[in-house]
């Protein structure tokens, strides 16, 4: 019976290491070009069988990962990425990201640009308008990993990681009612968006449970900005009764509301009670401190990369795995701002 | 003679609009692949003569910008990216962005998989131990523009947009002189990063102007994070006599040291003045506000991407245009946190 052809035959036969043989096989980047065409052509001559060399063969490693997300201007979106830079770093990956800027037009050029990239999994939150999902229609017909995050679409053939934002909401507001508040206006992004529209659905439970009514007054959809602060506050002093809670989808927008409340003397907690959303470093610097809800930006960019990093196996390209949506849980961090009792 | 031909001759030849003949010459991604090689298949045939045309044979444009920064968690490489997706979007362009986070071995990777995606162009702020640009080469080979903004590296020969961070410090504290302070500290980054240098520069020749000694021990190298802010505090309060200045390179920290000064009850601006640097929001929110230095990011966005697309012209991977480095200046931003007069 014939020998079955090993690394080491190819090693010998073109006077390289038996490591860099192996090394070449899996496409390790390390190893030059001239010396990987040398070993794979050793490798075809001596008929050196591998199911790895023959799909590396067929599709090409890029070593690359794909991020699309609506804006890096964000604490929550840096540390996502920073969870899965530490994932992809660690496997020898690099990622290459682009902001759609909450617009589906730019989306789709997005996806163009990686997808004639080359990249190896694409990991993407959604903008703010994306109606379907037919521009990642590519990746799926080519099997590459596709993994959402935090936004994700409705389809339920998605894979993706997404944290529990009805739960999130519905402690936050029960905070508030155990804290004596009676009437309490919630600030957030466009409904359209999952996270909104689940942070609302959390909201609501919590008043029907306390009996509370829901005011379609006490619901302001903003962009979430600096700006936002001043406009929302302005708008709750007039409100008859004058709301005494408050519950704002973001830390930066949450503090800009406390600095106008302050401007206008009215006291937080105490005249109105105040709860921010992600546990940015601003919660803690301003005064009085935010309580928030604790998002885990770090824990989803690594579980996505992670759950991305296992539809990869066997190979590239090769991506039959059933799909998978993890639920991360968040937690309200009590401080200052909302204690009144 | 023979007549020279036009865009019409091809129109004609084929049966599409002049429009569309003209759009995929200059190799515009409206036109489908398959009619663009219908045109370019035509042109060839009847003899078309054109600059563009070559260059678009000979290099294909993908309407891609490159970008690799340090780290995407500030805001100031927010408004940086903001104020470059401005000018590349108007210009219909999309930008792919990596982080070098810190690394040089990871800034070569990075510029290895941005070559390998045929950006366009490629915009970069240094890894802070990056010590050559030898990783950049391929680029400058091929003549496709490199500009380099924020930090950039030693060598003349390079393009790129800075601000003047010696003028930036020097009025910084000049300022904090002028208040009266007697000893300043200086919380910066990594001295072997340019703006760092500059920054030391600037605080250096203020000090002398004004025949204040610099003691080695009021320089403090750090990472400049919120955490940076207690370790920074607690090396303060042992220094006799205590500095009744501190300047530090960011908001972030600033606002953290402002917190643990606050908690040892240590008052600003009257026991101890206080600057940040870059006019974040965080300035704004924390008390005292923040007096700090207005770092433009997004006007040096668009001044480096304005920049490389003027040596993007006439065509793609033709940048023979001499280097050019542009200065933008800062402006100090007097608030509560230093005003002792």
């Amino acid at each position: 019976m014939k020998k079955d052809i090993t690394i080491y035959d190819i090693a010998e036969d073109i006077g390289v290491s038996p490591t860099t043989v192996s090394r070449a096989l899996s496409n390790h980047p390390r190893v030059k070009e001239k010396t990987k065409k040398r070993i794979f052509d050793s490798a075809q001559k001596l008929g050196y069988q591998s199911n790895i060399f023959a799909t590396n063969l067929r599709r090409k490693n890029t070593h690359t990962i794909g991020v699309i997300v609506p804006r890096l201007n964000s604490p929550f979106q840096s540390s996502a990425l920073s969870g899965m830079e530490k994932v992809a770093n660690e496997a020898g990956y690099n990622l290459v990201i682009s902001q759609s800027l909450e617009s589906m037009d730019k989306e789709v050029a997005n996806a163009k640009t990686m997808f004639n990239s080359r990249v190896d999994g694409l990991i993407v939150s959604l903008a703010g308008n994306t109606e379907q999902i037919e521009h990642f229609r590519p990746f799926l017909k080519k099997e590459i990993p596709l993994v959402f995050f935090d936004r994700v679409p409705k389809q339920p053939e998605i894979s993706g990681v997404v944290i529990d934002n009805v739960a999130a909401t519905h402690q936050a507001t029960s905070h508030l009612i155990e804290q004596g508040c009676k009437r309490i206006v919630h600030v957030l992004g466009r409904l359209e968006i999952n996270v909104y529209a689940d942070r609302l659905a959390g909201y609501r439970r919590a008043l029907t449970e306390n009996g509370i009514p829901l005011r379609r007054s006490d619901i302001i959809v903003s962009d979430l900005s600096e700006e936002a602060g001043e406009k929302v506050v302005s708008q709750l002093i007039k409100m008859k009764p004058m709301p005494d809670g408050l519950l704002v989808s973001n830390d930066n927008c949450a503090s800009a509301c406390l600095a106008a409340l302050k401007q206008r003397q009215i006291r937080v907690p105490d005249d109105i009670a105040l709860v921010g959303f992600n546990n940015d470093m601003i919660s803690r610097m301003v005064e009085p401190n935010l309580t928030t809800i604790s998002y885990p930006g770090f824990q989803m960019g690594q579980t996505a990369m992670e759950l991305l990093f296992s539809r990869l196996k066997p190979s590239i390209g090769t991506d039959q795995n059933p799909p998978k949506m993890t639920v991360l849980e968040s937690q309200l961090i009590v401080r200052e701002s909302s204690k009144r009792q």
